[in-house]
Parts: structure tokens; C-alpha cells; sequence
């Protein structure tokens, strides 16, 4: 198949990941997450989310979310999340019918939440016809590319903090985000007050596997039921496990993010002064929102796949991955600018 | 980690599907399921289980239970299984949470479902205040080794037909079942009015792996949202498509069934004489029950590990697997042995 | 307690209603449902909504409402509905729990519905990430006291079907819409193409009960079992049934509607000339929604208790019932003249 | 319709609490428990449960089961209960689809949980793959009309408590219990550390209403929202609490319980030797379970009303109730002398 910005789930297995498992394809281990792969993986998730870090891998995102929101709500409570967020739009009512919950969208800036929505939703405290708000789900990145800043985030846990809120981060990208913002991913999550993180490795280079790490041993206390009930205990765990260790070795996860998102910065600066292109902001990850003619849209998948994002205005989401070239942009780039003639 | 006859979950990947990932590791791929690999792998598994069969990729064996319970039943119905099945006593319960419907267990012999027990068991039709039973899941083989006949399976499924009960196989294993009977896959599934199948892979040497298959067009119309909704599908579907494809090339999965149950018989041919070594029945897959003295299990655990499966009576499962090799079976024979006089 | 416009269930039994419940005592009736008061009430149902009617009595408007929803969804599935409604926020998540669907609340002008909103928001069919809209919930009377007039509905009503929505009427208060359209129930519900109405007692002068009504027998089919899970099978369900028959009885609907409604109209009337008063519209219903300076409200909840609807703006809801009296109206009017002044 | 021994379900309203009905129809009252008399019904349960009596009005027996249970498990968690238990069997899987949690049913004697049972279900304990135990149901009296002694009752909330088990009694009749035993309701619920109670009133003489009540403050804390989200919170909640009070007033329970029992106990004296009638035991409610032949029940059932229990035994269930009379005793009893001739 043609190359493209897809998605970075397009792309395939990071071949330092491919021989991690490989090599761990070796004799017996026993299962469900008592072998050595995985506590080797527990011990490297300490190391980066720091101390408390309680780690538990599942299968893709959607799980990482629907568990972790298992967690932290009880069904006659809601969660606070982007009215753009995945839990809402993207997972087909996974999280209400799988936690019982109910998600309350709240309108955000380039996929941002925004405090005063936040306080004005914030209501209703102790009435039993409504939903008690128990959780503030972040996106981090956001679903358009843009990252919160440490501001942002102090600003929006501490909000959350005073309320008795627990703190949710969906992070399929959150290495990105920590890329971009120069912090280890223990400084935007544990440091921050952030009790529970849906970290995703799927779309950074892995085959699948993504892990829901807790900072607080209370909520983590049944999640391994929670995790089973949901279809989402992995038997030959050291295959995901494995994949992690590789992943974090030599800071492989660094590498993948900067070529993610120096990629999409790299289109960015290409593109954004070809007439026709109406780029939505500056990439803060890897991914690049444009407005282009209709007519082009066509004439481009021809070379390289990516989604119309939005159906009416025809913004286009180019999306750049681990094993996104120079080359691509460049080709992508020309193409662009042949349309722009 | 020491060799065993723990489960066949903990063997690692069979190098030819360890190849096939591989192979896949090309390029980009759209994902969720629309890329060549699984394309090639529907087409696959309908030379395997028939032109009907319609599949649907999972992460895990829960997965593929619960998911094809929720589209087969309403959560005000109910289903028959053994009482030892796996979704009654090793799921977590995760079908009454996930599917919300009931579980009925009936009580078995060696694993198998009785038809006296079931038409028992099959009551107030149209009574409100009653769970309506509404299909009946099979597990082949069952959990206890043994394989149903043909003739018990037409048994059960014609029963089941007369009740208007859709019928569901959990076959984890099913493979194992398919080659212990000499038959095809389709000859023991869609030939003989099976409606939905849970069919194994991760157990059987895959990675990661199983399949949703269905025979019948309408039970799987909206399966696509149920499998998203419980957080199954898989966004890079090519990795669990290419290990299929190679599970089947060349019937490897008569290979790996033919290994598995082979050295199962072959422990059971060997051990079935030593004094103090008490067999519960003539192997059927690829899982000998045998009681010994409570006293023998910590000695050979030692040196092959084992599951204890009824804490009462220490009868205990040695399970047999692709990778298990005669010189396995024969050094933990003459452990046996050795405790024996 | 003292008397107040503070809602519709603040109200007692209405007299022909109580008298209806002690013929209703004697002697022994079989229970759920299959006595001859039921049996009656049926017929009732089918004079008053048309003959396809089906009914299915249940103790109140919530389970009313999530009953009727887990017969026209499946969990993959969600519904359209007003931003304000009930369902959305006045059920603490009942209907993402119980019937595991999503809801999907759209911006509303004084309560109601706009196509504009729900044309936007019908999108993605067929995309298994995006949980499948299969009804559109509408509020009649609206919760903001205005009425959809019979050609707004049919716009709605037409619209959804020509997207094979379900239609559902939240109808606690559908008797005063139908009694200001001055229409039948039949004309509002069946006649115009609904598949189920939520028919509220308890806010009409009944102690308890309300009706789940369905016009599409496919939808009714398995209904009983989907009330009887839900915890709504009244056992002694000639109770129900008797208070809606004496409610049907000589048009008594029409007069505890009719008394509603003109004493809603005479407070409008008498209070929106006061200075300081500002009334939202004209009610087409039995709630005058107005906003009154702060200071105002303890003053007059001395007398008359009553919601503040927003505590921002201070917009008060006063609601009246059967049993109101103009004298409590005057009296009310004399009061917030004297504050006025 | 015609007298019977169907159900005590089939009784109407008994006259004193009619009479409560008609006196609380007065004048406006808040709603959602805010009244005066739940006020009045909440400090009368404390006197007759002792005095860390929490308790919620819900409408009905299913109700009260389950969101009791939604209150003391979460859905990776079961609940041991009696096979023949109303949870198990009448309730359509209520407990399943509301609470999530499975049902362990476990083989009972009369009715009854053995603890020989209990303990050997009682497995597996911190197994990620097995539903964690974590509530006992007993329900007093049993489906079969007999009733734990108190003995009985200390042995196994003892057992229960020892292994960290909420205990919940589904207590639908419960005075009957009481008076059988002699003892207060606090004596056999709060003093023998039961956690919360389903206690019915509409087999009791209510038009209809049931009570959770809980003793442990901590379990109760957010039940008003699980109420609310299960649709069981009454909005004109004094007509359920007026119906208690007057229930509990002058020990009207106490009359209710000893007529419905005495009525019983007449029916097993009169009827236990008439040959033909085989009675299986000495009633302990208001229940007597008598084989008798086929041939009888038709001729019977067109005087007398009454379910056959067992349909392969011919077991018929002659239930009582507060409006059972001697003469309908002992017409009944010459009609059954009349066949046995």
C-alpha cells in the first residue's frame, strides 16, 4: 500500500520493537502478566512516570480509556471531557456502555478545554436527579494537534484538585506531548496530580499495547478485575510488555516522537505559504490541520492517504508517524504546490 | 523460565507466524480492519469454515466470548453452559457486565453438557419474570480435555435448533477439537448449524489473536459496532490477519493440534500405569487430568509447572502445546516414576 | 405545607382519582397486569390513542422513559434529544446506564428542537467508531413550559423518519399539550407517525404510575421482559390501571389539563405587567418561567414555594396543577405587586 | 374476581392503610422524600430497626433486591445466593443487567442456605479471573415458606462477616419473619449484623412500596443517586411513607403477619391429613407447599385461585395473605376432602 498521513496507526512495528519481540519469543512464560517481560516493564514504567506509577497493560485505547474511567467513576457519575475528546466521539459509546457513566462534553479552543466551561458546568453538587461530575478526562495531545502547555495543565488539574476531581489523561500520543513540551513523562503527569493515564504505545511504533498507569494505589486497587471483566487481560503479556522495554531502551521513545513531530513541523513550514492552504496553527504534535480546495483532495490520495477531517469545510488532517520521511514531505509538498499553480 | 504443561498460553509464537509478523511489517496499511492482510485472512477463513462465514478479529478468548454472547442475545435473555465453562468461572463475570445477560450453568459430565440437563433447564417460555433462555454455548473441547462426538454435537446443536436457540461455540481450542476428530472446521461448525464461533489463536501459537466467526448474515449485521463498543477492535488489524493466514498456510494448525494432542496421548500412554497416578480419561486434546499424591506436586513442579486444578482432591492439569517435545514428556515421566517407588 | 407553584407532583390525588383507587379495593385480583382493571385500561388506552396502541404501565417518568429507550436502541446506538430534557439532566445518567446508550443533547430554542441542529449532528452512518443515532427523543410539553405546535412536529417527526429514526415522546405532561393544541392524544402520538410515548400520570393529579405507549407492535414485542428487568412490574397493577381509567373517565385529563394551563395563562396575564417581571413567553403549558429580582424570591417563598430554574439569571419557574386555584394566583399577583411597588 | 391462595399479591389494600391514604391527600408537599411523612416514616424505621436505620422508599420488590445490591457490589463482584432464590429466578435478570455483578446460586434444603455450601463455593479468593464473592443474600422467609431461625441466621451472617461478605436479607416478607420468630425487626436484621434489607410492604397490606434499609452509613452514602439512576426515586413520595407509617402504627404489621400466618398454620392442621395431600412441611409463613394429584388442581382452582409450583411434582403453593379468612379455610379444606373421597 501507498504511503501516506493516514494515521500513525498506518504505519507499522518500529523494527527496535520488532526484535523485542523477537527476542522474547523464547521458551515458557507463564501468563497473564506474571512473567519476567512484564515486571521488567513495571520496574521501566517507575523509572519514567516515577515511584508511585502502577502500570497495567491492555490491548488498544479504547480500553485504556473505558478502564481507567471504570475506575475512577462509579455509574451515577460523569466525566468532563473535549466535546471533540475520543471517549465521546470516536468510541462508539464505549465508555457509557461499558462504565455506565455519562460523559459531559464541554466546548474547547483548537481541541482544548477551557476553564470557564469547566466552572460553568461544574454544578448540581449533591442532587440526586444529576449525574455527580466525579472526573476530568484530558486529552494530552488534543485530537487537533495542539498540546497543553505546564500553564494549561496546572491550571486545569489544580481546577479539578479543588473540586475533588479525579484526573484522567488520554494519552495515545502522550509521548509526543511530552517531546514537545521538553518534560519527562513523570513531569506531566505524576508531578502535575494527574491520578490515572491511559498511555498509548499502538500509535508511537508498537505493534499494539497500550498501558493504564495509576498514581494512586486506591483507585488501582481492583483494577485488576476491572481490566479482566473488560476483556482485557492479555494471556502471553511478555509480548506486550516487551514491546515497552524496547521501547523506553535508549530512549527510543524520543526519537520516534522527535520524527513525528519534526515531520509535521517540517510540512508545516513547507506548506504553510502555498496559496490555497490554510494551515489551522502551528503543528504541537504530529499532526497538521489544513483547509485546501475540495478539488485537490482527490489528486493527492492518488499519492498519499489522509482523511478529510471535517465534511463541510474541507479541512484535511495530515497525520506524520515514526517512519515519516523528509522525502514524503518533500514529495507531498510539491504536489501541493503543483495543485497551487 | 522452565519449560511446563501450564497452559498452552505459555508457550511463545511459532516461528512461522513470528515470520508472518514479519512479513507484515511493510510500509504503511490503513488500519481497523481494511487493510490487504485481512482481506486475504476473510477470504482464508472462508475456505476453512465455509462461503457463510463472516470474521471479525479480537485481542483476546474473553473478548471473543462476550462479544459474540452480546450479539446474540438481549440482555433479558439467557444462555445455557457447561457449569465449568470458561465464561462461567474464569471471565470475571465479564458477560453478565459487558452483554448483561444471564449465565444458566448446567452441571456435566467430564465437561460435556447433558441433554437431560438442558431440557430440564429449559423453562417458562413467555414468563416475564424469567431470564429467557435464548442460545446455548458449547466449549470444544471442553475445559476438562475431553472432545464432544459428532454425534453429541448434532445431539445438542438439533436440541438447540428445536428450541429456536442460537448456538455459540467457545473454541479456544477448537482447532485441537477439529483434528482429534479427523474433520474440517467447517465440518464441525458450519455444517452443523453452529451460529457463531469464538475461535482461538493465542492458545494455539499465535501471538496475540482470536477470531468472532459467524454463519449467520443477520446475527453479524452490527457486529462491527458491538466489537468497537467493548473496545475489540484492533486499529493495526494486518499484525493479528498475517498470523491467521500463516496458521493456515500449509495447515500449520494441523501441525500444532497434531503436536499439542500427540504428546498429550503420549504422557498418557506413559503415565496412565505408574502407581499413585490416577487418570481421569483418555486424552480427547491436549490436556491430561491426573490425580497424584498431594506430596509429588511441589517435587516436579521443580522442574516442569503445572496447574493444581481442584484444590481438594489435587487432580492437576498438564497441558500440552506446539512446542512440547517428546524428550518433555519423557523426563517428566521418569520424574513420575522415580516419585512413584 | 404550605401551597406553592413549585411543581406539578407537589399536588395531591386528584379526588375522582382516589375514589377510583378505593372501588378499585376489593376482593383478590391477579397481579401484574393480568387483572380486569388492566384489561380496561388497555381498552381506554387503544379509545385514546388510537388502536394500534400498546400499553404497558410503570411507576414513574424516568422508568417511563429509559423502558421506552431500551426497547427502540441497542447500546451501540444513541438518541437525539434537547439539550434541557429530562433524560439528559434530571435522570442522573439512567439512560446511558440502564439501557447503556448514548445520548446526544442538541442546542435548543426555548426548549425545542431545531432541524438545523439535528441535521448537523446526523453524521457518520456506518461508522463503527461513532455510536449509531437509531431515535430522536422529544419533550412535549418542553421543559421550558412551550408546546411543539402540530406542524413542528410534523417537520421533526418527518425528518427523523426519513433518517429511520424512532421517534419517542417524554410526554409527563403530554395531556396539557394536547389540551393546548386542542387535539387528541391519538392525533399527537399516532396519528403523526411516533413510535413510543412516555404517558405521564403522577404529574396529572394520579398518586403514581405512568404509561409506556407503543404504536409499532415490532417494538412492543419483547417489551415485557425489558419492564420486568427494569424493576417496573407493578404486582399489584390494578392500582395503576384503575387511576388512569377514572383519569380517562368523562374527559377528567381535559379537566385537570384545562385547569393547568388557564391558571399558568391567568398568572402570565396578571403578572407580566408588573414592573420588575420578566416574563420568557406566554406559557403553552402549565409553567410561567420569569425572572424577578433576587431580593424578591425569599420574600415570596414565604408564601408560595417555587424553583429558582437558573441560578444565574434568577429566572424563576411557577408551576401550576390541578388544584390551583385563582385565588392562589391573586393571592401570588398581590404579592409580587406589593414587592413591585 | 374470585378468592384464592395465589399470591399475597393478589390481596387488595388493607383498610387502615387506605385509611392512611386518604389523610395524606391533603394540600401541597415537596417532593423526592422531602415531606413531612417520610421525615415521619424515616424516624418510625428507626424505632422499629434500631436506631442506624437508613432507609429509601423504592416501588417495588425487584427493586429494592437490586439496587440494594448495585449499593454493596461492583460489577467484578457476586453475590451467593439460594437457587431458588427471587433474585435468581423471578427477576429476569434484573440483578445481572442493574448491578452487573453475577449471582452465585447455591443448592439450598427448604428453601435454605447450608453452610457446608457456602463454604465450599466460597473460592479463589484475589483471582483476577474469577468474580470476587463479596455479598451474602438470604432471603427470610424462604421461597418455600420456611424461615431461618435465629440460630440459623447467627451461623451464617457469622460465616459471612468472617469472611468480609455485606449481608443482605431479602426480606419482601419479612414481618412475617418477626412474628414467626418472635422477635422485633431490629432483632433479626440490625442486632445480628445485617448490612441492609430489602423489606417489603405490598405483600404486606400496601397498595404498593418496599424499603431499603441500610445499617452501615458508609454503603448508604450515595444510594440516593443509585435509586435515582435505577428509576425507583417517587416523586410524591408521602403516599408510599403514609402507607408505612400506618403499617407499623398500633403494630398493624404485627396483625397482618399473625392473620397471614395463622391462616396458614389452619390450612396445614385441617389440610395435612386428608389422604391424597402430601404437605412438605409445617408452615413457617404464610405459605403451605402440598403435593397433591393432578386430577384436583383444575377442579379446585375453579373455587380457589392458586399456582402449581413444581410442574413435573404437581407441587402447588396455597399462599395466605392479610384477608385470608377461616371460612376460606375451611371451604377450601371440604373441597379438597370432597376430591379425596
Amino acid at each position: 500500500m501507498k504511503r501516506g498521513f493516514g494515521s500513525d496507526n498506518h504505519s507499522g512495528v518500529h523494527p527496535r520493537i520488532m526484535e523485542a519481540l523477537l527476542a522474547a519469543n523464547v521458551e515458557h512464560a507463564p501468563s497473564y502478566g506474571t512473567d519476567e517481560w512484564t515486571e521488567k516493564a513495571n520496574q521501566e514504567f517507575r523509572r519514567q512516570f516515577g515511584p508511585d506509577a502502577q502500570v497495567y497493560f491492555v490491548f488498544n485505547g479504547t480500553a485504556a480509556n473505558v478502564t481507567a474511567l471504570r475506575a475512577i467513576t462509579r455509574p451515577y457519575q460523569s466525566v468532563f471531557c473535549a466535546d471533540v475528546a475520543h471517549i465521546n466521539v470516536d468510541e462508539c459509546g464505549a465508555p457509557e456502555q461499558m462504565a455506565g457513566c455519562k460523559l459531559i462534553p464541554l466546548p474547547t479552543v483548537n481541541g482544548k478545554l477551557q476553564l470557564a466551561e469547566l466552572e460553568k458546568a461544574f454544578i448540581r453538587r449533591g442532587d440526586q436527579h444529576y449525574s455527580q461530575t466525579q472526573a476530568l478526562s484530558i486529552t494530552q495531545p488534543t485530537e487537533l494537534g495542539t498540546t497543553y502547555s505546564m500553564d494549561e495543565l496546572r491550571v486545569l488539574i489544580a481546577w479539578a484538585k479543588s473540586k475533588k476531581l479525579w484526573v484522567h489523561i488520554d494519552g495515545s500520543r502522550l509521548s509526543n506531548a511530552a517531546y514537545y513540551l521538553g518534560k519527562s513523562l513523570r513531569e506531566i503527569t505524576a508531578d502535575l496530580g494527574v491520578d490515572v493515564v491511559s498511555y498509548g504505545g499502538t500509535k508511537n511504533g508498537l505493534m499494539m499495547g497500550e498501558a493504564v498507569v495509576f498514581f494512586n494505589k486506591t483507585l488501582a486497587e481492583d483494577f485488576k478485575y476491572i481490566r479482566k471483566q473488560s476483556s482485557q487481560l492479555p494471556s502471553k503479556s511478555r509480548f506486550i510488555a516487551a514491546q515497552f522495554l524496547a521501547y523506553f531502551q535508549n530512549d527510543l521513545w524520543k526519537d520516534i516522537a522527535g520524527n513525528s513531530i519534526g515531520m509535521a513541523r517540517l510540512l508545516y513550514e513547507e506548506a504553510r505559504h502555498i496559496p490555497g492552504v490554510e494551515i489551522r496553527c502551528a503543528p504541537e504534535g504530529n499532526a497538521v490541520f489544513a483547509k485546501i480546495p475540495q478539488a485537490w483532495v482527490k489528486a493527492l490520495r492518488e499519492h498519499y492517504f489522509f482523511y478529510v477531517w471535517d465534511e463541510n469545510t474541507f479541512e484535511c488532517r495530515w497525520m506524520t508517524s515514526w517512519d515519516t520521511t523528509a522525502d514524503d514531505i518533500h514529495t507531498f509538498v510539491k504536489l501541493l504546490k503543483e495543485l497551487a499553480r
